[in-house]
């Protein structure tokens, strides 16, 4: 195993210089942990000309990414182009396929492609006897996919969930610090390099969703399903929502959470009250977490940047060490055929206590009328409070346990009263 | 690879019999997840008659623990026994020694023993090709081991600390939280299972120190060297510094940490003081939790519970999946024979801000002459509070970054003084 081990990198944006920056950095300690040589020997991108701050001029170029899958001096693809479709998809699909040049192992920072075509790339790499690895695509560079799949492999995993997108636990923390409102902490969020210009993928829970179909399918051996998690942004949650929070000693967070259930696989990308004193919900800025609760281990968090240049080529390097060393194990942690499609559990059937908040118009039996929609529906209270006394006035109500159904039906039938002002806001009370 | 991984037990207490629990309870998924059957094919321990819980009849007995590295039919021996010496390194040993029935794989929770051998184990097992793997040894449950010896291993480490002995975080923080003397609380956690009858091994810090060795090794690059370990237990913490330090916004912990500096290993176990509002600072009860410092990830942080049959057992078992699976890599990441022997830290030569409490009595010109006495030493006083109106009145400093050295010689000239009417007390304020 003294025969270098020999990497193309498709995609020099912050990443992919990151990537090159660790191999020069730290040559000697890779070769000595992967017991050969680790060598850059190909890069492509889009622009030849642009300046990266690493020096290339060792490495072949490639306009055309996918020629990195035809090189025979490339053991390994790391793809950090991005998308879920186009070039990186082409690219992966290529590297991975048995041919005149061999299949190469793959390491991708993709969380999107991994979310919607893992199962297909999984087979395509263990009929290859290749690895797909993908640890930078979860948490960043916090070493979570290795923690579950491999360190907590003994264990049946109930529940994992986290926080899985910085921007999002950023903006969030941002506004219950600063008291600034949404759209002023997202603009400074973008001035920071925080959030991007189209923030929607942060912000609207789709990436979050992306990295928990991953961590689900991981943690309990189901075949990806990333249409069968609910997704919920952040765009909606006000200032009132995180201070009323605050009082009642929790933080908002938004949570990706999967949980398998008796009846079916539940997986959501929603905002949530945690209790402020766990880790969770003291978790500040652009931090991620990830909890994974086993049978036998308990309960165990991952803390750590979610992302950067740095902490995500750190998690590639992770990866390409691995299979240099010559570890080629399925890439969900378990033979791909074996993998099974749970059920999705039926919407409405989670159930948690609940937070509420209504405005209301300031007149006599308006909260009478509430309670009783509330009782109608099944829905019991646990405590209520009237915030001031303006018109409307905002009301907030913590629940006891209900289904999500029976809480979605009470808040329609009280949405639909004449003293029900705005549209009520319902969150759920998250035991972490 | 469809043979079966065979494993032969040494050791029957709780976390054998956790072992066993597991391999019972999921041999399915563990099959899948090795690529090939887990199978226990033989125990030992020294009483055969004890119930343990779990059904031994289909396993092989030996009454003699070493006699499972002569087996055939074992692939791999799970050493729980304990201790640095003894039976269990005679079976280490044994089970690394090419020989007539060839060397085994050894999956082990013995902290001491790799404490204290194991860079001549480590060699053992790289000449005879077999893996040496100690997960559970290190933070129980949490995969700490592999997240920093693999998942970090692209970055060099410059810090690594944690709280490693749930014992002790179990005694400071219910200290706090319950208001109670050391000597009520140690009862209290004996009472509970937390603590040994003898606990000396936990709150002395040796416990810890085993584990901050092995962390140090795998981080660093280094030689164990666990005579390098400063160890200072928490016996002397009194309830009077643990509200002082809450007065102050910080916990006291039972800090392992190490450090490599350009003149050489700090590594050291000892309360430190770090500020309460940290994942470190509010750790509660029996969880440990470490936290690693890479150049390009970062701060990583590592949670979860510390010690116990369940943890133990699903740590033992990722190790022995690994092996399984044939990952047989260097016992601390690198070749052993590359392991460097990093100098010591002189020592003082460490610094940091300190936490000093003196007990005065209460005469014109005490407080001058300690304030003397630490300028004279070169400690500069960021604040200082004199705690009520007692005879002798306790004098409260916080004090700007010093170096080790002049703190103690400020200390020892202090005690020395006629107004100083107890032992002073040192604490380092960490930061986490």
């Amino acid at each position: 195993m003294t025969a270098p081990f020999r990497l193309g990198i498709a995609g020099l944006g912050t990443v992919g210089a990151g990537v090159v920056r660790i191999v020069q950095t730290h040559g000697a300690a890779l070769a000595e942990k992967a017991g050969r040589p680790v060598e850059i020997t190909a890069v492509s991108a889009r622009n030849r000309g642009l300046e990266r701050g690493v020096d290339l001029s060792a490495y072949a170029w490639e306009d055309d990414a996918t020629r990195l899958a035809h090189r025979d001096d490339v053991d390994c693809v790391v793809e950090v182009i991005g998308g879920s479709d186009g070039p990186a998809k082409a690219l992966v699909e290529k590297a991975l396929a048995p041919g005149e040049h061999g299949a190469k192992h793959v390491v991708t920072a993709n969380k999107a492609l991994i979310a919607h075509h893992g199962q297909e790339l999984a087979e395509a790499a263990e009929a290859a006897g290749v690895a797909l690895r993908f640890e930078a695509g979860v948490a960043g560079g916090i070493p979570v996919l290795k923690g579950i799949g491999e360190g907590l492999a003994a264990n049946a995993i109930s529940r994992v969930f986290g926080v899985l997108n910085g921007t999002c636990n950023y903006i969030l923390s941002e506004m219950e610090a600063s008291g600034s409102d949404y759209r002023d902490v997202l603009a400074d969020a973008q001035r920071l390099g925080y959030a991007e210009a189209d923030p929607s993928l942060d912000v609207g829970g789709i990436d979050a969703a992306h990295k928990l179909a991953i961590l689900a399918a991981l943690a309990f051996g189901t075949r990806i399903d990333f249409g069968g998690v609910v997704i919920e942004g952040i765009e909606r949650i006000t200032l009132a929502d995180i201070r009323t929070a605050r009082d009642m000693g929790f933080s908002i967070k938004l949570l990706g959470l999967a949980r398998m259930h008796d009846t079916g696989l539940e997986q959501r990308v929603r905002p949530c009250m945690v209790p402020e004193k766990t880790p969770i919900g003291a978790l500040q800025g652009v931090t991620n977490a990830v909890v994974a609760e086993g049978d036998f281990v308990g309960k165990c968090i991952f803390t750590g940047p979610g992302a950067g240049a740095g902490p995500t080529a750190s998690a590639i390097l992770a990866d390409v060490l691995d299979a240099a060393r010559g570890v080629v194990s399925p890439a969900f942690g378990r033979p791909a055929a074996g993998l099974t499609a749970a059920p999705r559990l039926q919407h409405g059937a989670e159930h948690s206590p609940y937070y509420l908040r209504f405005m209301l118009a300031d007149r006599p039996g308006a909260l009478a009328s509430i309670a009783s929609a509330l009782g109608a529906a099944g829905v019991s209270i646990h405590r209520m409070r009237q915030y001031g006394k303006g018109d409307p006035v905002p009301v907030v109500i913590e629940t006891h346990d209900a289904r999500r159904d029976a809480i979605d039906a009470a808040v329609d039938a009280i949405a639909a009263l004449p003293v029900s002002m705005e549209p009520p806001v319902a969150i759920r009370i998250e035991e972490v």
